[in-house]
């Protein structure tokens, strides 16, 4: 009981009232509180379970994926979050679903929710689509619960979409946190989010540009770096922008991965597409042009093999704040001679922080259960408090 | 406490005890009582559900499905009503199974069932297969059971077969009621269960087959509308009618879809495939003549384009009660201009009745459940009154 | 209460302190008394469910699977003894995952397992691949948790592998046990582990050796029959000749059906690949020679062709014991008549059986359940006696 204080305490000095009943797009839709607040309460969670504390607030309920895209990690992780609170996971395979030609998202989205409490949906695909159509679905079943039709209103939970992966971005600033000892500890240390090449093609921007929103608000310097021709979207350096002005910290901008590097406390090399043909690829898909999805792919290719120098290499490494720079990756990642001929990262820089790169995607979990917890349960608090007092152990050993 | 007696006192008055330990197969084959006793039970669960209480009768134990054809409102729907009770549904995907060729179906509805309560089965694919195919797995588990093979003998609920598609109709039902305020105020009203033209083929006839075996028990007028050619199976037809003249009802058929809306008070235009073509497909099938399945494809295909004016207007609504007959459908419709260029109902009819429509579709879970629940449950009565009085909350919020 | 101590009091006399947080890969890493001790926790959890009472250990957790091959027993099985226990399935189905080229298996594992209780592996394929591939997932989830970055060790059960099948093996035994009325009347009875005809290619190994392996611990004669160049693993062969040596049985080899039904009281024949030719499967699948595996399988299927005659006919077992063994199989089998022209038994051979080959498969959920307990409960005495205590139904009827 004066365990889980450490947590509660630091819930009482947050403001987070509207994540109560509220929805999970983008980080920087929501205030600092309440990204602390999601913080803690993911920290408490973890911590009752690491002391065999049930942390199970349903006795039903389900959670429902859409997986527009292939998934271990997050898909996982949502399972196990949802697990966590005890709600079954159930996924809507659009392959074997009798979803119409033409049936409305506001349809698709009642149907599956007459007992839902949070869907999550990974939809990363095409520039301007997925976070759109989350907030269909959102709209959707909270109109299908004032209706009537939905004894309750499922929370949405973006589990990736073209602009933001709050999920991933949020379990690695929690890691980050960790390991750094506390929030306190982090202004002004250097973030380099940078490029990194990769034999891929069209990996999604949503994990730089949801670095570069979320990182922004500690009073670091984030500093991006990448090839001519990578840009992420505008509209999110302009909300890191500000995020460093109003936090104090610094938002920087190169086409060097060395300038990057250079006294770095963190290093976030990662490969993805620049957004410019993101957007053309939307358009193409639009029209139904897959033979000039297929040029534009041949031609990004090329393109990525003119930055194949983009790598975290050991000399890199050496260049960050005593050559110790903490190396984040959201994996797998593209590792030259192991993964592929040449990639993202040298294969002895990855071994040697293997662990730490386990423990960052462990937050994950963590994270997305604190998302749906907040936003179901009005007094965190009171809830975490009791799962302590009531005793239930989550395994009977 | 004081409320859960509206449902448990209306369930003293119905004699539904032969449904302990049996299966749901077809609405006919039910007492008019054990209908009733079914939608007393789903409300009492939905009532439940609203007021957060936990309606858990199960610790453990496997809901199994099989769909053999695509789905996603009844899946979601049995899933919901397994999770409802606690039941984990594991579904078999015969495509990842390792069913031999030739494996008797009383071999896997054993392997399948060491602790399964309950195992729900959509096949309506194939005229004289679906409802047998359910009927030969419910018997070879109850042999199972007797054998002692299985701890429990699971239930067997018809997700939808050839013959009936019980969870959708009884749905479809207690909407009806709901709506109009009570079985009593049905007696008279006028039903319109009419073929609507669609583009797409062979649509199963356990909607409208299961419609007229069930609303003609009500004392209603159920008239049974399609052009020549589009017959339903002839034995349904008669229960129908047998139905209609016990219930002081009347069952009626034309060729007009005009003659089926005059002053309804509930109309259900659906597409489905002719009886006959069905049988002769279902042949074509065990022939192992694909080319004539093709063939015949084609032909039904044309022969429905001869009927595209068998759409659900707003014309054709005025000319119901009031002009404002509730307007039913099983989801997803084919909507015209939305979901295809002509289809069975016009964009501003569906539109007007989409909330009525997710509220018809609400109903299905707790269908589920209650068929489950009557099936496991000596005492329902009692037994609700526990969930009230063991005061276990669905969300500990 | 009083009943519940026939199992523990079992337990009370045997020595399986080091199961608590192993793994299950072989039978023959396993000494006696652990054996005994799955045993008889399986027959404890069974008792309980019989009468109703819970079982469940967890209150959250996952069950992570993985199948390499298809399976319906298994998975049903995996599922089952999961739900008991209070897991929820998450299956890793490698084709929706995003399992990156060269992703290493320490990686997957970690990834996977942040909630996991369980990991099951079915992993069958390929000689030399199978059990390697297993160790070294625990191997990485034992390091995980070293690490931190798991809350706690998945152990990790083996579905089935190139080498062993312990689930169905152990599966087998117990019912061996049951049906001739305990582990003391089993000395000096004769089983006939036979090789027989089936028209299709490749069937594991694992089967066999793992009866070969586990049943001559018993005091059993087992007699190994195969056609000439049906030869298993040598070192399994090896490890049966020991066991037999110290239980004071025998384990005898030849190359005759007729020989090993003589006088059985248990025959057990079932097709299996050569092993010389499955290794050499293997070696062509490393080279990607996939015409030489074709050529391979049609060679093999010639040379199966060659022994229609290894079929369990009426008249062999009218040579076994009194004419009456006790027919296994681990199902599906290849009937005569009924899933191919010539298999591996006759029709009325199979069907006088098939109540003893359901109950002999029944026992599969409650084994693995046992695996999972004996490696998560450090005194499953006290746990046993704990369910019938906390008086918590599995199902409030």
């Amino acid at each position: 009981m004066a365990y889980i204080n450490q947590y509660t305490s630091k819930l009482d000095q947050l403001n987070f009232k509207n994540m109560f009943e509220g929805d999970f797009f983008l980080t920087w839709e929501k205030t600092f509180d309440e990204i602390l607040a999601t913080f803690t309460v993911a920290d408490a969670l973890r911590w009752l379970r690491e002391n065999n504390v049930s942390t199970r607030i349903f006795d039903s309920g389900l959670g429902v994926s859409l997986f527009r895209d292939n998934s271990t990690r997050t898909r996982f992780s949502f399972g196990s979050a949802c697990n966590l609170l005890g709600l079954e996971v159930q996924d809507l395979d659009e392959g074997k679903s009798q979803i119409a030609h033409g049936e409305t998202v506001r349809e698709t989205a009642n149907m599956i929710s007459f007992m839902a409490d949070v869907i999550g949906i990974r939809d990363d695909m095409y520039i301007g689509k997925g976070n759109t159509y989350m907030r269909e679905v959102a709209r959707a079943v909270r109109e299908g619960f004032v209706d009537g039709n939905l004894e309750q209103c499922p929370t949405l939970v973006n589990l990736q979409c073209d602009i933001d992966h709050p999920t991933q971005t949020m379990a690695d600033m929690n890691h980050i946190i960790h390991y750094f000892g506390g929030i306190d500890k982090l202004r002004g240390k250097k973030v380099a989010m940078t490029w990194a090449y990769s034999p891929s093609y069209g990996k999604p921007l949503s994990v730089p540009q949801g670095v570069i929103g979320l990182m922004t608000r500690f009073g670091m310097e984030v500093h991006l770096a990448h090839p001519k021709g990578y840009e992420v979207m505008p509209e999110v350096e302009e909300v890191a922008g500000k995020n460093a002005r109003l936090s104090g910290g610094k938002f920087t901008k190169s086409n060097s991965m060395k300038d990057a590097f250079e006294g770095a406390d963190i290093v976030y090399p990662k490969s993805w597409a620049p957004f410019a043909a993101m957007e053309k690829r939307t358009g193409l898909y639009g029209d139904g042009d897959f033979d000039g999805i297929k040029k534009l792919e041949k031609e990004l290719l090329a393109q990525n093999a003119g930055f194949k120098d983009w790598e975290c290499t050991e000399e890199l490494m050496k260049t960050t704040r005593d050559g110790k720079a903490l190396y984040l990756h959201c994996l797998p990642a593209d590792i030259s001679g192991v993964s592929c001929k040449e990639g993202e990262v040298a294969a002895s820089v990855f071994d040697r922080y293997r662990v730490p790169l386990y423990k960052q995607a462990s937050h994950k979990p963590y994270i997305i259960a604190a998302m749906i917890f907040l936003s179901k349960i009005k007094c965190p608090q009171e809830t975490l408090a009791n799962s302590v007092s009531r005793g239930l152990p989550r395994c009977f050993r």
